[in-house]
């Protein structure tokens, strides 16, 4: 097996030895005689893959039992909903922070559930950017205040969070647990798994206990986080295998440590920025001072150069490094379990790449 | 490897053959250098899997371009909620025929949504059945009729379905591609894929597309099946590996025919129901003419009894029989995967301890 350097912005890369214990214990799940594909939801070896995946992402993000950490079928883009579903409520205005395109997402379902004031909107600025914290117009009162900490697409990601009177709601998908911060700060953190957690279909959302009690009565309970807290996740039948897949990679940063998953990012991403800040070849699009660590988009001097790098890039074993098909481009998303040897290999090619064609 | 026989009422067994190539393919798919969990949703591997997914469920389906095959994240109980949110509009009353605890959740999610309009309710019959077809009370005008075809727990199961002047929808979680069935005589089917057709965590919904313009403006896009009738359930990212194990299934299903699964299906149960009836020692709790094909429920003269049978079914390799917590007893639940080697060790087993303790 020839192993790629795999660049995808999500589903993404896992850790190699994620994969190999899957693998390996896939058809006969430590020794249970069955795969835990066909384990009852309320058996043992369910049990305790459900139990340690939520203590270890408690450990991780460091959360009190303030906070509840649900696991929801579904990725983000449920979420986009649950979030109003729960926390607006009738004649309240919630305040959204539109960064990109997945703010913008979240903007429009939000506005068909209530009332939504754009507190900021850089949606649209190239270069990209996320908007000064100092320039939020927020509503004294908002039911809460919504940001997306990174924008996968645009590569634009919030450096430090505002500080806000209501509870702060942050979409995380692109960049959990990819360096440490104060889970204390929010009111409620989602992130669809497929970046920095595991597979797709699933998402992590922590959220303070009470905030959950807002919920109107006219919701059905399977949209409550209500139901999640009081169930432990387990009200109906959860995506078993998506979050064992969860719970191995929760293993795998626990054993490196956020601190040192953080550091290692940064390497990563300072790397790439520094090929592109060499020399006039590369443009980066995000503005520097928001410059994702996780998604790292630039441009070349013309779309035609940018499909020869992309076509020698993959042949080269460097895969999933075209831009979004929304915004064209280059783009290295380069997650927590992305090595660093990959790292190290796309600078190299891209070095060459400009030695031949600048 | 010693793989135990899996009475799991779901998640369940698996056909070998699934878990065997799932296992070859999960660190290097198909020589793409990454495992299918890594995948973009957008690449030509995972378009492989999807399209080939829909296409062999609408072929089992024998269904036409009139209806639209959907793939959604979550469970039955999303559908649950999903179903009047999308079917119910104000002012219209559903008609929901309560056979039982699935049915009964079906309905207190529907409840929350809008007027219900129970037409029938066996759901607390001992012996437990499912409501005469003449029986009926139906709401003339109904924005629809729903029942369970099959109920997971009590073993009570639909040999046919009514013909109902406003559309029938069912869930049809637990029987889902057991027997051959008229797919035009339905609105709209659902199923959490956990017992014929996948892992737990995603959803196969059939609706006749002409239903899903009947949504009203305020359920968030997420919610509506409009949205993944246009987008080909690619709207947000789908639970891939999920759906590549139902793709997986689907082969195994089209390779063996439905009308041999469906007889297959006829004899393991049948046999299990001879022992039953054989002497008095097996009391079935089902009404014979209800009988499920898919969950065989049956007693002992005592608990004290059906844990000891349950503890030494589990010694000779015979697990998960042990009845939902709700209602205790015995369940043996065959569905389309599991082998008839199986039953014949079932029926071995019961006869031989009929022999000692009867």
């Amino acid at each position: 097996m020839a192993r790629v350097y795999n660049f995808n912005a999500g589903p993404a890369v896992l850790p190699l030895e994620v994969l190999e214990e899957a693998r390996d214990q896939l058809v006969d799940y430590q020794k249970s005689g069955m795969s835990l594909l066909e384990s009852s939801h309320r058996g043992k070896e369910y049990d305790a893959v459900h139990a340690e995946a939520i203590a270890n992402y408690r450990k991780l993000l460091n959360c009190s039992d303030d906070y509840a950490i649900c696991l929801i079928a579904g990725g983000a883009s449920l979420q986009f909903a649950m979030v109003p579903l729960n926390l607006l409520g009738a004649g309240q205005t919630a305040d959204y922070i539109n960064s990109g395109a997945w703010a913008a997402k979240a903007v429009k379902e939000a506005q068909i559930v209530g009332q939504v004031n754009m507190a900021a909107n850089t949606a649209k600025e190239i270069p990209t950017r996320v908007p000064a914290i100092g320039s939020l117009k927020l509503t004294p009162g908002a039911a809460y205040v919504h940001l997306t900490s990174n924008e996968t697409i645009s590569g634009a990601q919030w450096k430090s969070f505002p500080k806000t009177e209501s509870p702060l709601v942050a979409d995380m998908s692109s960049d959990i647990l990819s360096r440490p911060f104060d889970i204390n700060q929010f009111g409620l953190i989602y992130a669809g798994a497929q970046k920095n957690l595991g597979p797709s279909g699933i998402a992590l959302v922590v959220i303070r206990k009470d905030l959950a009690g807002r919920v109107a009565d006219n919701v059905p309970a399977i949209l409550k986080y209500k139901t999640f807290i009081e169930e432990n996740s387990l009200y109906n039948t959860p995506p078993c295998f998506s979050i064992y897949i969860m719970m191995l990679v929760s293993r795998w940063m626990l054993k490196i440590g956020l601190e040192n998953i953080h550091r290692r990012n940064m390497d990563k991403a300072a790397k790439i920025y520094a090929v592109i800040d060499g020399g006039g070849f590369y443009k980066g699009t995000a503005v520097r001072e928001c410059r994702s660590d996780m998604n790292i988009t630039f441009r070349l001097s013309s779309e035609a150069l940018e499909e020869q790098f992309l076509k020698e890039a993959s042949k080269a074993g460097l895969k999933g490094l075209k831009g979004h098909r929304s915004v064209g481009g280059i783009r290295a998303s380069v997650y927590n379990a992305f090595p660093p040897e990959g790292v190290d290999a796309l600078i190299a090619f891209m070095r060459d790449f400009e030695g031949k064609n600048g």
